[in-house]
């Protein structure tokens, strides 16, 4: 065995709680010693035990003199938790390979210097790609208060998100509707538009066959043209968010919030303010955000510059239609050259449809 | 070695003449005897010399007693050189395995016959999946006398054929243009529409380092708007014709034709009938026909159900835009559900885009 095959394993214990640790990030711990796992840990959730102690705790004694292998850099700081790189030393683990760094610049590499200090050897940097893909979220969230934003499309092999008629069900098969649900189940928040809820009243929840989490529906909406007995308001399902201007209606405002609705506004701009919604989304501790909205919530993400990453399902069907909608409206980009590029991208088969994922570089 | 194995081999000699045989297909022909190869060939021009023959050449006495792979069934009709059939009995081969009959109606099965009449043992559909694949352009222009219809097109992640200013340079990497003029070498004619002449002054012909076959230039004319000095009509580089209807000025008509551009009319309709152009584009010998227009002429070869196969380069990038074309314009299909599906649905990484191709199944 290598460090990366161990390190591999811990990034699977990581993953497999991925969505469900927000806002901290998902971590996983392997303890190795004498060329035998002894232990195993994974941060199930927020203010639960992390990923090291609780393969300290499978290990028992046997973690005296183990290698630690962390996909994050343990921490350094007394939170919810007393500080893992601590309980490490106490522990008596003689050696620590890790991933990536915190990505707090105002603690990173602290918890190494800490174990280095107490004698034990670290090595990091292991599967460090792998640790930041996986904690993507973890880290623009921690950088930077706002939270990670993911748009979602899905589309016609000639482009479109709907036929001329506004018909758009279903476009891709079922696999990749599931995928979608899993998606929600992983993210903390979920936007769409209000012309979305006043067209298709959708629920925004998560439906798996196992159950899943539902986000917080977050629903743009400038002048509050929602209708009081949209799903998203009634159905009690998940909490609803509204965005909205200064130009609101008090009054829709003040019967949206005797309905138990948060209210929003992001000034008395013409539109909702796209940076302003993400920072007081992130004040609101909301890591992650799942924009499924439509052409026009999608242009405003791009023009705001606010994507972090765009999952795309491309279903092998053509529609054809000049008046068809397209997954970014808006006016658009004026010159082919001055695109939006995607970097990092994959793509696989789920059931019939192709699915793209990439991160838009913002020049 | 496996019977796969050679028929493989076969596949590969066959496929490396691909698009320089039309009207012919492509076919690879392997000999072996005793477990070694004797003999190899492949049909690399309409009158020359078919791939058995090529191979039997190679191997001389050797062929007697040898199996001879070929990827289609061995001919039995005096064309513009001898019945392979006979050939193959002349040269004492034992037994012969074939990846697939004869796709003309008329001749199916005679070749196969032939040889078992002359008490030579034939196994058939071996890798017929894949022989069938490579000759998908013969099989549609052997049963139908109309072209094997492709349609290429190049879109951005959000269904973009161009911005909402008309800027298109350029969607793809220099990978998948490069591409782009493979198929250009390997198609009988490219069609257009006049707008795409009127708009780009386009070439249309193959531009590869080593040089290539330009295909003959297509361009749909309704009322014959196309310009006199248009780079299609006198670079000379290959023939170019135009398929219009009653409705144009007679004088342009004469003009074109003085200047040798040849002019089809598909009748008296309000637009270019595609069914007609197929057909007389078949009988012009045109096998196989690479569709590189805009929205619009997809769109109505869409609505003609005239589409073999699409191939789709996405470009992963964004540029929004309600007002920016997609590959398939026109009116469109109302119905999600009746969008058109594609089956045997492939897609691979070309650069930094991704090629999806399909096959449209017209309900």
């Amino acid at each position: 065995m290598e460090h990366r095959e161990y390190m591999e394993l811990a990034l699977r214990l990581a993953e497999a709680a991925r969505g469900q640790t927000s806002p901290n990030p998902a971590v996983g711990c392997v303890l190795v010693k004498d060329g035998r796992i002894v232990g195993m840990g994974s941060h199930l959730k927020a203010g639960e035990a992390h990923a090291e102690v609780q393969a300290l705790r499978m290990a028992g004694e046997a973690a005296r003199g183990a290698t630690a292998y962390v996909t994050l850099e343990p921490c350094s700081h007394h939170g919810r938790t007393p500080p893992c790189a601590d309980t490490l030393i106490k522990h008596g683990i003689e050696s620590a390979v890790v991933a990536m760094l915190d990505p707090n610049p105002l603690v990173a590499g602290r918890g190494v210097a800490r174990l280095e200090e107490a004698g034990i050897e670290v090595l990091t940097g292991v599967c460090e790609a792998e640790a930041k893909r996986l904690n993507e979220v973890f880290i623009k969230y921690i950088t930077t208060r706002k939270p990670f934003v993911t748009v979602k499309t899905a589309m016609t092999l000639d482009g479109k998100v709907a036929t001329y008629a506004g018909s758009s069900r279903w476009i891709t098969g079922e696999e990749a509707r599931l995928e979608v649900h899993r998606m929600r189940h992983e993210h903390d928040a979920i936007l769409v538009g209000v012309n979305t809820v006043l067209t298709d009243d959708p629920q925004l929840t998560t439906r798996l066959a196992l159950g899943g989490k539902n986000p917080i529906r977050v629903i743009v909406d400038t002048t509050l043209r929602i209708r009081l007995d949209a799903k998203v308001l009634t159905d009690g399902e998940a909490p609803t968010w509204i965005f909205t201007t200064e130009r609101a209606d008090p009054l829709k405002w003040e019967r949206l919030e005797e309905m138990g609705v948060r209210v929003f506004s992001t000034g008395n701009e013409a539109q909702v303010d796209i940076d302003r919604l993400l920072t007081l989304l992130g004040a609101q501790e909301i890591a992650s955000l799942l924009v499924e909205g439509g052409s026009q919530i999608n242009s405003a993400f791009l023009h705001a510059q606010a994507i972090d990453k765009v999952v795309s399902y491309v279903a092998p069907k053509l529609v054809a239609g000049q008046g068809a909608p397209t997954p970014f409206g808006g006016l658009g980009i004026q010159e082919m050259n001055d695109a939006v590029s995607l970097v990092d991208v994959s793509f696989e088969k789920i059931g019939d449809d192709i699915k793209i994922t990439g991160y838009p570089v913002w020049g």
